[in-house]
């Protein structure tokens, strides 16, 4: 199981990195797969109840070897966005996977408005003042059911405007793009992923809840590949 | 002189504003020209030298009276793209307008790399949780020439993206975008616009220095308008 569009040698990439699995197998693939040599993590500290991912995207930038981890402080977007997901807003209950009516399948509550844009666009922005062409997003072909902007289209246009940057020109690539979940976990395993240092349970407890989307996502990657979750 | 594309009733706004001229008067043009009547006013200390601009936006949300002004810490920005931008960095000087060569004009050191689209993605965001679907953004024609994320076509792209969105669709708005500064001086000035109580320069000493690229633009306006800077 490969990534998609693996180009020519890149020389230094940025990748975003939350502490989930995607991001978590993404850093490792840039690192191992594509042998990009000099590798800048940036994880962002944006209000999420599950901040204990970015303790985990420490521990995954320095298990893959990057040559330097940035984390950070992002904490105007919960402000900016108050109120509005269930993955910032203390008030908004996360849901059960089984709680999704169709109808909220989407764009469900556990959307964050326009995220991965303001993400990505910072992720851009430390690239383009590095001198680093490529930054790499763990988006997933599954993510796609609820998020706009997890999807390949979004990357494309997002890709649209990069484009018009007169100097250093950056582009981003999610080469997961057409993998399913559990299509990542066996290229990370393949390459030594150690997924007990990955965090993926909205709700941010001590330990995962095992029935938010999140959680029932993983759990059902992990069934399908190894048999157990 | 109007600026481009007044619209039916708009209900709800956010006005990315600086603290300039062109965002001061926009966020008056929204108000009095547009009659918008819940304005949002959204305004940035990403590091930039010229941080007193921030207290001019808060002067002129008030002055317009906007619903809410919302001054958010991207402090965060500066650490990502260190050691980029004459404007946040504190080792690389600001050229003065007669220093910055031909060839450097496409995109000069006072370009800030990729901060319009961080900033609107953010804005972006801010009006999605608050259900507000028009943002509006103070680029004129003038800023063309260096600023490639000043541009109409990186609006549009950025639209593009922005139009995925399964839920509450943000769209961004550039009314300015085929004036030129002086035209967006004369229409502020017929809406009441106090100049005073904003601010230009990029060097963001206790007087506007005079030469920068900002200062000399802001200068060459008010001759063209009123026969004196």
């Amino acid at each position: 199981m490969r990534g998609a569009k693996v180009r020519g040698a890149i020389e230094k990439a940025v990748v975003l990195l939350s502490g989930g699995m995607d991001s978590a197998t993404l850093v490792h693939y840039v690192k191992k797969s594509l042998g990009v040599p000099v590798v800048y993590t940036v994880s962002f500290a944006y209000g999420q109840k599950h901040a204990r991912e970015l303790a985990m995207a420490r521990w995954q930038a320095e298990s893959a070897g990057v040559t330097e981890h940035i984390e950070a402080d992002l904490s105007c977007f919960a402000r900016l966005t108050a109120g509005k997901s269930a993955l910032t807003d203390a008030a908004i209950r996360v849901p059960d996977l089984a709680e999704i009516g169709a109808a909220d399948r989407r764009q469900p509550v556990t959307y964050v408005p326009n995220r991965n844009m303001v993400l990505l666009a910072l992720a851009a922005a430390c690239a383009e003042a590095r001198g680093v062409p490529d930054v790499f997003f763990g988006a997933q072909k599954q993510d796609e059911y609820g998020y706009w902007d997890c999807t390949t289209e979004f990357v494309e246009r997002l890709n649209a405007a990069l484009g018009l940057n007169r100097g250093r020109r950056v582009r981003v690539h999610a080469p997961f793009a057409a993998l399913r979940k559990a299509d990542v976990l066996r290229l990370g395993l393949s390459l030594g992923v150690d997924y007990g240092h990955t965090w993926s349970c909205y709700r941010g407890g001590r330990d995962p809840c095992g029935a938010c989307p999140s959680c029932v996502e993983r759990e059902t990657a992990f069934r399908e590949v190894k048999g157990t979750p």
